[in-house]
């Protein structure tokens, strides 16, 4: 197929798309769903995903895949913590949960987690978010996360066996939890998938939603995002920002990844016990 | 001089920042200042940055680049409605005002203004909202927005003879206010710093936190929030997707963007009342 046959063919998909959808919430102004996932005669059960909220996450960790699966179409996707109080992320934002892990969707089409050094080496230890993790994990259609989160889906046993990234200064403890690092901005191994430091979430969520939906869908939702990124600075990886800026941040995140470490050995033990 | 020496120096100074740095936030936990930005033994003052938020909003525009801001260093993000009680977003989050319009600092060092174009929309036609903007606009040491928030500055007077980018659906309508449209991701005229749609935010915020800070902080906040985007679609501009893709989205949001059209022209024509 040429190019030109290409686009208006992919061109074509997203005005399908468009079409069958209503007009009220901004969410559902966003196109939704490939042409191929069904007759659109037959109404799809709404796609139920539930996201991991928790203190001291990184808030864009959360917000950039939240906007890619609130515009998949006709999806809900809920904000799941112990209980509905405001949580503080680690820059100050105050967010509030939609639910708690008693609520959530039993088997959620996708489960995500984010990410926030402290606030997850916290979580490594809390068994309570493990076992929400663990439970909805075995049932959910699609295991994500991004960042630090990535190790709390380690600990919750869900990446045994699979390939994953993850945050690029804690991604050598993926094997903690006998997950293979990889180190790319995003790792899709079966139904997991997974995504490197904070702003790898938009790359995550737009890979899960042209599997989920279509790559007409996930294109459209490139163009209506504005996601043409412009790094002002290409630092951006330890590869890119060379050795000497790298030790600095490992220096100075030193105690906090030495922290995660040691809870990420403590998780991985209780294991065995 | 040469680029090993430029990296070293680079490394050098962000080391010098790290080294002066306390440690108990997690905010804090990041780099601030440039070494060039004063004496180590003389503290800055703190600096005061009044961040909009609204109904409506696109909760994307506003976190990127409060994560960027919040890791300044010595630097206070303040959320700021006309109340404390949660604001709901365009994709259904939602996120608690820190302070109001009457509390929120007198003279901040950086205003912002975030988008989402339902709310903004709305927005346009609040003489609250565009008092607010035009009187702590007219003391901010540097105005900021990206999206359609772009709008809500124009309409508060704020872009008069001013070069600025918005997002890219809206872009049109700077000249409403007597702005010069540029179709760039990020502009910076004088003291007014402006970003394209949606996830341009955190591009806009990394030059900002060069100017303020140096290059060498907004270096190093690259790597930690390993912002190495990959978009898996090459289709996050008109240019980019192709004329059928692009218009799609002009069709499918052409009552929406009229609609803001209507408003802009609205409180274009109160300025002359």
């Amino acid at each position: 197929m040429n190019s030109d046959r290409r686009q208006a063919l992919s061109a074509l998909s997203a005005l399908c798309a468009l079409a069958a959808l209503g007009t009220s919430a901004t969410t559902d102004a966003i196109a939704q769903a490939s042409p191929a996932s069904g007759h659109p005669s037959t109404p799809r059960p709404r796609l139920q995903i539930a996201m991991l909220v928790h203190p001291d996450m990184t808030a864009l960790d959360l917000v950039a895949p939240q906007l890619v699966f609130a515009t998949l179409g006709d999806a809900d996707t809920h904000l799941v913590w112990k209980d509905l109080s405001p949580v503080t992320t680690d820059s100050g934002l105050k967010i509030l949960p939609s639910t708690t892990f008693t609520d959530a969707p039993a088997a959620p089409d996708i489960l995500f987690v984010p990410g926030g050094l402290k606030g997850t080496t916290a979580l490594l230890q809390d068994e309570d978010t493990l076992h929400f993790l663990r439970e909805r994990g075995a049932s959910a259609r699609w295991v994500t996360g991004v960042c630090t989160g990535v190790l709390l889906l380690g600990a919750a046993g869900l990446l045994r066996g699979h390939r994953a990234t993850a945050h690029w200064y804690v991604r050598d403890l993926l094997p903690t939890f006998d997950a293979t690092p990889v180190a790319q901005r995003v790792v899709v191994d079966r139904n997991r998938v997974t995504g490197g430091g904070v702003t790898a979430g938009i790359d995550m969520a737009l890979t899960l939603s042209a599997l989920l939906r279509g790559e007409a869908h996930a294109r459209l939702q490139t163009l209506l995002f504005e996601y043409a990124p412009q790094p002002p600075f290409a630092s951006g990886t330890p590869e890119l920002a060379g050795q000497a800026l790298t030790a600095t941040v490992r220096e100075r995140r030193g105690p906090a990844i030495d922290a995660a470490r040691q809870a990420a050995q403590k998780a991985r033990d209780r294991w065995t016990t």
